[in-house]
C-alpha cells in the first residue's frame, strides 16, 4: 500500500472549494469578454533559458526546473508575465495590435510554504499591449474595477501613482541614479513604517533634507485629500513632466466614467520591480487590508525586449485569486453556502421515472441529482444531501395523480407540483 | 537576445482556438453540473511513487518525472484517473457518497510528438464512485449523451460492451487465464482487422474452432442488428451472469429514457487496460471514424485500492477534447466561425463618450471593445476588426439628436439606433 501523501506545499481541491473558484473565475472572464479581452494559453513547461533569461538569483531558486528525458533544460513557469512576453515576440505579427489578453491559470514557485501561501497558485493576468497611451491605461483601470463589481467584492480602494513623475521629482533632488533603490525603500513603507523607511532613505540619499522632501512626496496624500488635490501637490515636487500629463488624462477619465471615487492617488506605491515604467497601482480591500495588495500592475515600456526588436508597450494589471477568495471567504457569506452541488435530489423507487423527471428539471435549467443507491435508507440520504448542499427532495414514486412533492430539507416544509406546471417556480429557485 | 522558441510537442494556444476551447470546456461543465456533478482539482506535481506505483515501465518513460530542490522524487500528472484514485483515499470520508465529479485540465506525456498527438493536452473526466449498480452505469451513460449533445456533436454513436460476459464466454471455452491477452488482441480489430485478429487468437488458443468461436463471439453484432438482438445472441455463447443482467438492466433504462439509438452493443469492444471489470464503452463519430473513439471509458472494481482498503467500485469516462474539437473544427464550421473577440468596436474620438456607450452596450450583455489608440488609422480599424472578427464598428462622436450609426464590416450596412433603444435588438443580436 502506498501512503497516498500530498507534496508540502500543495493541496487538493475538494468540491465547495472548487466551486466557488470556478464561479469566480468564470465571472471574471465574462466580465474580460465583455470588453473585448480574449482568452490564452501557454504551455506549462517552456524552455528555461527562456523563462530565466532575465531571471535574477532569488527566483531560479524558486523554479521548479529539471532535464527532461531528451536531455533538454526545461522549467515549469513561475509566472504568467514572461511566457506571455515569449508568447508575443513569436506571435505579434498574427494578433490584432492593441492586443488584449487574459490569462488564468496555474504557476509553480518553490518557495518556503506558509500559511496562505502554496507552491501552486493561480495567477489571473490581464494585459493591453501595443498600445502606450492615457486611454490604454484607463481602460485597464476600468476593467479592474469592472472586474472586482463583477466578483461582488465590495470596499476596495486601487491606489495608483505614476512612476515618471516620482523620477522627475528624483531627478530634480539629483536622486535619478539611486532610483531603483530609493523606490525599493519605498514600496516598504506599508510594511515598514514611515521611520524605518526614513532609516533606509537616509542611508541612500546622505541628505536628511532630501529625506524629508522624499517623505514629503510619498506621504502627499495623507488627510485624505482628492486625487486631484495630491495631483497638483505632487506636481509641485516633480515639475511638469510626461508622467504628470498621464495622470491628469487619466484623472479625467476616471471622473467622467463616475468611477474616480474607487481610485486613490497614493505616491508611496512603487511596485518592487524594475520593469514598470509609468503607471502603477496596488489594491486593498478596506476590511482585509492585512492580506496586502489584491490586484497590482502597471505601464511597462517593452513587453518582449528580451526575444525580439518589435517594441511592445502595455499596461497589465494581475488579480491574487487565492489571496482575494480568502479575504472573500470572510466576508462574503452567501458565495460560500452557494458551493451546492445540485438544486433537487432524486431518489429513484421508479427508476426510469426518477431519469425523466431529472430531465424535466433541468429543462427548466436546474440541476438535478439522482441518488445511485438501490438500497434507499433515508439517513445516508440526509447525509449525503447535507454534505452536497442540496436543499430540495423529490422522492421518484410515480403516483396517479402525476402530482410531485418536493420537500425542503431546510424548513422541512412539503411543496405540491402539479402535473406540467413549473417545478422552478414552484420552488421559487 | 533569447529566441523565443517553444518544447517540442508543446504548443501555444491562439485567442481564436482558445475562445473555442473555453466555449465547449463551459457547455461541458453546465452539463455535468446540471447532473449534480461536482469539480476538483488536484497539484500538477505529485510523489513520483505515488504517480507510478502501479505504472508499468511504459508509462515511466513517459513520465515528466525529476527531482525538486528538496531532493523529493516527483513527477507530472500524466493522466486524472492516478490522481482521482489518490484523492479518494484522502478524502473518502469527507466527501459524500455515492461522488460524482468532474476534472477537465492538462496532463502531461513525454510521447514521441506525432500529428495531432502533443505532449501536454487536456482530459476531461467524469466518474461516479461508491456505487455499483445499473442506475450509475446508465447515469455515466445518460451523461454522456448529453454531454454530446450539450456540445453540439451530431452523429456519434456510443459502442459499448461488457467484460464480465466476455470473460464468463471464455471461462465456458476454457480460456480464462488467457483472457488478459485475449481482451488485448480483441481489441486491435478495429485497427488491423478480423484477419490479423485471427492470427493472434490462433496463437494463444491453439485451437481453430475456438478461435472461430470467438470472432462469432466479437462480430455478434454485425449486420445492424438491435441492442437487444445482440444481446441475446451473445447471452448463448456467454451464458447466465452477473454481466448478462447487469447488460439487461441497462438496456431497459435507456431504452425507457429514448437514448437506445445512440448506442451500439459492440462486443469487439474490450478497452486495453486491465483495470475496467464490466461495462465498457468507446465512441466514434459517424463522419470522423478515423480519429478513433473521442470518449472512452468504463466500470472498476476497486478506484483507489493503491492507497486504502476502503473499496471504491466506480464507473467513469473520458472525453478526448483535442481530438473531439479537431473533429468539429471540420464538422461545425459555425462554432469556429464564433471565436470573434467583441459584439461592437468603438472608435474613440470622443474617448470618454466611447466609454460611456461601452458600457451602456456591456449593459445589454453585448461585448464591447474600445479601438484604443488616439491616432485612429481607418486601414488599421479595418485590419483590427478582421483579426478579431468584430462584425459591427461604432465611431463614437457625440452627435447632436443623440443617434448611433452603427457600420455592420461584413455586408456594410449601416444601422441607426435611436438614444436610449436597445442596440442588442437594433442589430438583432
Amino acid at each position: 500500500m502506498i501512503e497516498p501523501a500530498i507534496l508540502k506545499g500543495f493541496r487538493d481541491s475538494l468540491p465547495h472549494e472548487e466551486l466557488v473558484k470556478r464561479t469566480l473565475i468564470r465571472k471574471l472572464e465574462d466580465s474580460f469578454r465583455s470588453h473585448g479581452f480574449v482568452p490564452i494559453d501557454t504551455p506549462v513547461l517552456e524552455y528555461t533559458q527562456v523563462l530565466l533569461g532575465k531571471g535574477g538569483g532569488e527566483t531560479d531558486k524558486q523554479v521548479f526546473s529539471f532535464k527532461d528525458n531528451g536531455g533538454r533544460d526545461v522549467a515549469m513557469r513561475f509566472d504568467l508575465t514572461v511566457p506571455f512576453a515569449r508568447y508575443m515576440a513569436l506571435h505579434f505579427s498574427e494578433l490584432p495590435l492593441p492586443f488584449k489578453r487574459y490569462h488564468i491559470n496555474k504557476v509553480w514557485r518553490g518557495e518556503k510554504p506558509q500559511k496562505g501561501r502554496y507552491r501552486e497558485f493561480i495567477q489571473c493576468d490581464f494585459d493591453i499591449v501595443g498600445a502606450d497611451n492615457a486611454i490604454a491605461d484607463f481602460e485597464i483601470l476600468m476593467m479592474m474595477n469592472n472586474a472586482f463589481k463583477t466578483l461582488g467584492v465590495k470596499e476596495y480602494t486601487f491606489h495608483v501613482n505614476h512612476r515618471g513623475m516620482f523620477n522627475s521629482f528624483l531627478e530634480k533632488e539629483g536622486l535619478l541614479e539611486k532610483s531603483v533603490d530609493i523606490l525599493r525603500a519605498v514600496d516598504k513603507l506599508r510594511k515598514i513604517g514611515e521611520d524605518k523607511v526614513r532609516e533606509l532613505l537616509d542611508a541612500l540619499t546622505e541628505d536628511k533634507a532630501k529625506t524629508d522632501r522624499i517623505i514629503e512626496y510619498i506621504t502627499a496624500n495623507s488627510s485624505s485629500s482628492s486625487f486631484n488635490e495630491t495631483l497638483e501637490r505632487l506636481s509641485k515636487l516633480s515639475g511638469e513632466c510626461s508622467g504628470l500629463s498621464r495622470m491628469r488624462e487619466i484623472e479625467v477619465l476616471l471622473r467622467n466614467a463616475n468611477i474616480l471615487s474607487y481610485f486613490s492617488l497614493d505616491p508611496s506605491i512603487t511596485r518592487g520591480l524594475d520593469y514598470y515604467t509609468g503607471l502603477v497601482y496596488e489594491t486593498f480591500l478596506d476590511k482585509a487590508s492585512d492580506v496586502g495588495s489584491v490586484c497590482s500592475g502597471g505601464r511597462y515600456n517593452n513587453l518582449a525586449s528580451l526575444y525580439t526588436k518589435e517594441n511592445l508597450p502595455g499596461v497589465g494589471s494581475s488579480i491574487g485569486l487565492d489571496r482575494l477568495i480568502s479575504a472573500l471567504s470572510d466576508i462574503d457569506k452567501e458565495l460560500f453556502a452557494s458551493s451546492s452541488s445540485a438544486d433537487i435530489l432524486i431518489l429513484p423507487f421508479d427508476t426510469s421515472y426518477a431519469f425523466s423527471l431529472a430531465t424535466k428539471i433541468r429543462e427548466e435549467g436546474l440541476k438535478a441529482d439522482i441518488y445511485l443507491s438501490e438500497n434507499i435508507k433515508m439517513k445516508r440520504v440526509y447525509d449525503y444531501a447535507e454534505k452536497n448542499k442540496i436543499k430540495f427532495l423529490l422522492s421518484a414514486k410515480e403516483c396517479p395523480e402525476g402530482t410531485l412533492e418536493i420537500k425542503n430539507l431546510v424548513n422541512r416544509e412539503i411543496y405540491k407540483v402539479e402535473k406540467g406546471s413549473s417545478i422552478r417556480e414552484a420552488l421559487s429557485l
